[in-house]
């Protein structure tokens, strides 16, 4: 019998139906194959040597042979840097000007590498360009949310495969992430404690669902994963910001990020996927009731009808056999 | 430059950023072209003949040529009608039995036909087997909630092409559905009116994001929509529950939603879609605050990492002229 599942930090929802995995697929739907690609594409704005295809660079980290990350802005920027943040209400006409950042880290010179496949140091080297992008747009006092994320294959909503990932940066807290705070504090009033550290505990006691951990960071399947894989990495430090990681702690992140997508593209075959790093909106940066994670979504499974109505989501697979499948994964 | 928009009943904001529809298309993709398929696929669980390939139905209306409409069970139940609701919670693990109701609803024995394209018989037909499947298990004291949606084409998540909708009824109320309510009922208490009233009544008094209306239903393009084509059919009458819809009113219901689908099918060649019809929960059913409507969301774009991340939307179509558009189109 399927059950629901509720995530005691967010309060949502899940349907967990392993029933609905025998369900029968489209036979014309071809069987996943790692993706193939050259490490230079001449048409491709991201390779090297064509840096004038993408606006300016905001900042480049360069090694001996020409740049190793470069970011720029979007070309189709979802919002402008410049303009004031003046809210407008007439009516059922709600609006301001779209202000904010919208920035493309290009991850690596090489057209096909994925990074979780190269060396530990390259990761290292992106979540260096991560922190210090985060840190300096949380300077800019119109800006409420910075999300880091990566499109992974079609899937996932890539126009482009050249490896890169994107930040985005809006002058309102969206209601989605407002209600999640909202339900950690409410946590935190009842128990005098950040619900993510407790949830954190409880994973490390039961084991079941832990893919693997060190002394910094966690990485388990929540026990109301949405969908199969999805997967979480906290620090084990109670810290509200992304902005706020010590510098101990990169190296540790670097690991656990690049050995969960590794285990993933080994065990599932180079899967499409998103990750998203979900942190606290600037004006709560020291809350003692929410703590900074990132997300991985697998796209195996598609959000249809039923997901955008209810906002809740049918997971066909189990979290505690996905979380030992991936132990079992070697990188 | 974009602008964000806020949806005056939801308060969720959405960035419209028309420059970005100029993003480059993958080349790989195929012009859009309309769907063909043959009036009957013998392997086909759906189509007659191969009834027995279905759990037992539990409501058929039959016509002088055998059945018109078929509801049965889901072979791939995500909820299963029997057990009690009993909530368990122990730490982490918050969990219940997954009680509910999951049907499917055969619109037609036709394995090709498109209900918005057959005569307005069969769509009136389908809105009462909605409705007598959705007063039924209202009486269910286990519910909570009940969705009635449909999914139409594989980037909509549908895996069967017979035309089907379907109904899951869940035995909690989602957090997602539940923040709505409370932002409506936050609209009450400060305005002494229901949102959805008021943006009705503002949307009938700007006219430019409507694509149809008669005197009962209005069929518009939101102010904040959060795709391209994005399109709300409402009731004009307060009601805050499909269950409640009054005979006098399925008519025009019928034809509006009838009409709407043709326009998107001959206006954007038969693109793939979801609707959902958003009703109160049980246990709200007169409440004045909460309007039940229908939701259209044409699938031309993905969610990725920013949309899981932020729940915020990049609309890259400027909703006045998507109504506009849809307004011209012939049917």
């Amino acid at each position: 019998m399927p059950e629901l599942r509720q995530n005691l930090a967010t309060k949502e929802w899940v349907i967990i139906a392993k029933e609905r995995a025998k369900r029968p697929k489209d036979p014309s739907s071809p069987p996943r194959e790692r993706r193939k690609a050259l490490p230079f594409d001449p048409s491709c704005p991201f390779c090297p040597g064509n840096e004038s295809k993408t606006p300016e660079a905001i900042l480049t980290l360069s090694g001996e042979r020409g740049w190793k990350i470069r970011v720029v802005p979007n070309k189709f920027a979802a919002l402008w840097p410049s303009g004031d943040r003046l809210r407008h209400m007439d009516g059922v006409k709600r609006w301001m000007p779209g202000v904010g950042f919208h920035e493309v880290i290009i991850e690596t010179p090489l057209h096909d590498a994925f990074i979780a496949l190269r060396g530990d140091e390259e990761i290292h080297d992106l979540l260096q360009v991560y922190l210090e992008r985060y840190r300096s747009i949380s300077q800019d006092k119109r800006i409420e949310l910075i999300t880091l994320f990566k499109n992974h294959g079609e899937q996932a909503g890539t126009s482009l495969p050249h490896p890169h990932s994107q930040l985005v940066a809006t002058p309102v807290v969206p209601s989605h992430i407002r209600h999640r705070l909202e339900e950690a504090m409410r946590h935190f009033d009842n128990h005098g404690e950040c619900v993510f550290c407790a949830m954190l505990r409880e994973e490390i006691r039961y084991q079941e669902r832990i893919i693997l951990e060190d002394d910094y960071f966690v990485a388990f399947v929540p026990y109301a994963a949405f969908s199969p894989f999805h997967t979480w990495i906290l620090p084990k430090r109670h810290v509200a910001s992304f902005g706020d990681t010590a510098p101990d702690e990169i190296g540790s992140l670097a690991k656990t990020l690049k050995a969960v997508l590794a285990k993933l593209y080994y065990g599932l075959d180079d899967p499409d996927f998103n990750y998203v790093i979900r942190s606290v909106p600037s004006d709560g940066r020291g809350i003692r009731s929410f703590h900074w994670y990132i997300s991985i979504v697998v796209r195996m499974t598609k959000a249809a009808g039923f997901e955008l109505g209810s906002g809740m989501f049918i997971n066909p697979a189990l979290p505690e056999e996905d979380a030992g499948f991936l132990r079992e994964v070697k990188v």
